[in-house]
């Protein structure tokens, strides 16, 4: 990028907040995703929504990408500088503006991390539910861009459900307020519910304000082990089947149940098929009721072995290996693909069983867990990026996984997003009507693609980009 | 219409299945608002997504506007073929497809009656909570293109929070289907929430697969009247503060508590300023502890007279003031316009005491009640639209109520939708760049402008159609 340029952004922002060394910009060509890497011309950090729109207006005019980026946690390739430009950061636009304690919202710059979200509001007694595994490090911004979800979204929902309003700018450089404190508003169309999950590619969300609801007064935690993924898949459907909606219902199939105990040795039974992990939350009678229903159903159903927590230092222990999965996981190979297939509820048992035996055709390995309430399931692959033979047949296990996920009525992302990594595979969700749609939009709203370009929608389709990088 | 066209639509559906007679077309230029009227030039029966589709290729080709209608309860003309054309019913598209226990959901063709969901659902202990008033009459698909909110919007939201998948015809005849019966889906933009309360000018939605939830436990109904607004609105705010969200919060101000108590003869006391009427359900122990906890909260606010019902039957006789509020308003005058401004929940006291003040100084009568939890109010004007003179008064009266609703933070339609009537306020709420990007998105979908022509964008800004048509 040539030094008149850099100079100009340096004007809006100040210098101190542009960087372009070599060493800089290669620390923010990648982000968790393994595989995908794109140097940035240049990483900037405004501090001011009118920072962000003097940015996008001079990128506006230099037909410059831009890319928003929070923490980089994202797993689809989603703030990689596919096609170079701008990184934005929101490193400096990291307040919480305002705590409406009438009104149960809370107002915030994008930069702030979720946890201290959850922590901050959690000392009014107040709680925002929306959990992604990632939640200490990744921000609200990257969340909201995402729609990120997490482990309580069975009874609680994902982030799109408590996002009231946002301040925007358009990749024309215009600012947008949608939404408002309100419960109800029917004004237009929902543009809030429009960006939140766009991934970068409408506009630039520049202030957040989300729904906080009366932290619950107790919670309380089980698990149980089964030796048949049917078995486990019947406990799901027998807990919803007796009107229990649980906050969380996670789930772990016996590869991972062996590499958490490879990694913790906590005694962990390794000849279990799957684990389910359960916690309800409320009021105190409630929450003692259902946990003790739901351990009653998955004994009924077969269960091998269960325990419920009698305080939170027993449910840590409990959640530990739940905790623990991905990290257990990643150590076992040099690569990790963490991938984020969903189905409908009633699909698990055969999602996981048409996941393993994809696993052993193509000679890959794959593990399972996730969020079995929501049918979100993370089947995580352990490979080697470095071995391009294997990395084929890993491409070709994917591709089975996705076609098996929309088969059983599901989709390729439940909460990861398309970014990069995905796109190739989004026509098999939504059809070619589905897809046009969607690039109109993108169209009318961005018309020189200069929003994070290269993300959702796949310059060719049905061929996985990794592969076609690696 | 010429007969070749008529012939042409009558091949598609059957020729019983088209309407052209005068006395029928006049049936379908109007819906619940008062004041506004266009006759179609045919009205049009389809009993398949592929014959709607059928439709809306040949509209497409013809140029001519669609207006899809379920039971014309629409209180914005959103309804009412503005431009004229064709209106789709879908009086014979009224079947449930299939109750999903496992998956909680239920998938139903636009034509059932809301009420009739509810009711099929509860018979196998599951609940659908959105409940517009209109619900005994009002069609899913109607629900669903408004965004309806209703009563239990502050604990359960409002029909987007309940809408998993979607099929619809596009503009150009292509079919789409968005979501699944998921928890979690983040595969591109979120197309279901786009078409959901966008009142039929982007598509015509021809199939709804709705979320359910468990059916609670139980439920209890209280009542607090009170001398002041103030002590009506600080008892809201303390019900919230005291982490209590109730599933209904309603408030009726002391106009129509005065209508409600002219009507029936039932004792309420006509000197009050204000009543709240809460109900709480969950399980037992948890809505015995909150409603007395509402009534101990009321009191100490200064409610002057307070009720808990002790059954089933108590807690109907303490709902018919709230029930009947609009029966009982409508009674007054000639024409009853029933607005739906929506603030802040903190605003509450503010608003009706300017909606008071606003009445006041243009000398109308405007009774205002409504959904005190969500700050959804409705304040309703009596009137006769054949009184120019007075006519001119409510038209600045309700400027100024659109006016101070957004000065509060508030919006200009919380749950009726913009239709036609509100068309020339949007702007007032979006800006001039938000008006824009829905117009952009509007175009991007419907580019020949065939969809409900005339709805959510106005010709002209600021001014009050009614007025213009009057």
């Amino acid at each position: 990028m040539n030094e008149r340029l850099i100079n100009a952004f340096a004007q809006i922002v100040g210098t101190e907040n542009v960087r372009s060394s070599q060493a800089e910009l290669l620390a923010y060509s990648y982000d968790a995703t393994a595989n995908f890497q794109a140097k940035p011309d240049l990483v900037i950090s405004p501090n001011t929504t009118e920072e962000v729109a003097g940015i996008v207006k001079l990128c506006s005019k230099e037909q410059l990408p831009i890319v928003p980026r929070g923490s980089g946690t994202n797993l689809a390739a989603g703030t990689v500088p596919t096609s170079g430009g701008v990184v934005i950061l929101f490193n400096r636009m990291n307040r919480i503006v305002e705590l409406d304690m009438e009104n149960l919202t809370i107002t915030v710059q994008p930069g702030v991390i979720t946890q201290d979200i959850c922590s901050f509001v959690e000392q009014h007694g107040l709680f925002y539910p929306p959990d992604p595994s990632s939640m200490k490090i990744s921000t609200i911004g990257g969340n909201v861009n995402e729609n990120s979800g997490g482990l309580r979204g069975l009874k609680y929902g994902v982030t799109k459900d408590y996002v009231k309003a946002l301040t925007a700018v358009l990749p024309n450089g215009e600012l947008i307020k949608t939404g408002g404190k309100l419960a109800k508003d029917v004004a237009g169309y929902d543009l809030t519910a429009l960006l939140v999950g766009s991934e970068g590619t409408l506009g630039i969300i520049t202030e957040i304000t989300l729904k906080l609801i009366p932290m619950p007064a107790s919670k309380k935690t089980g698990i149980a082990y089964f030796n048949s993924l049917e078995d486990a898949a019947k406990t799901v459907s027998a807990i919803i089947a007796n009107k229990i909606i649980p906050v969380t219902l996670e789930f772990m199939d016996k590869g991972t149940i062996g590499a958490v105990e490879d990694f913790m040795k906590i005694g962990l039974p390794r000849d279990a098929e799957a684990m389910l992990l359960f916690e309800q939350d409320g009021d105190e009678e409630m929450v003692i009721r259902d946990t003790k229903r739901m351990i009653e159903i998955a004994v009924d159903n077969g269960a091998t072995s269960t325990a419920l927590a009698a305080s939170n230092e027993e449910a840590d222990v409990l959640k530990t290996g739940r905790r623990v999965a991905l990290s257990a996981l990643s150590r076992k190979r040099p690569t990790t693909i963490l991938e984020d297939a969903t189905v409908p509820r009633s699909e698990i048992a055969k999602m996981v069983k048409e996941i393993q035996e994809i696993a052993v055709r193509h000679d890959v390995q794959i593990c399972t867990f996730g969020h079995a309430g929501d049918g979100n399931l993370h089947p995580t692959c352990l490979t080697d990026v470095r071995d391009q033979e294997e990395m084929e047949r890993v491409e070709r296990a994917l591709d089975e996984i996705f076609e098996a996920a929309i088969r059983l009525g599901g989709t390729i992302t439940g909460e990861h997003g398309v970014g990069e990594m995905k796109a190739p595979y989004l026509e098999w969700k939504l059809g070619p009507s589905g897809i046009q749609l969607m690039r109109a939009i993108k169209e009318s709203i961005d018309p020189q693609n200069i929003m994070n370009p290269g993300k959702i929608f796949a310059k060719s389709t049905k061929k996985r980009l990794v592969l076609q990088n690696a």
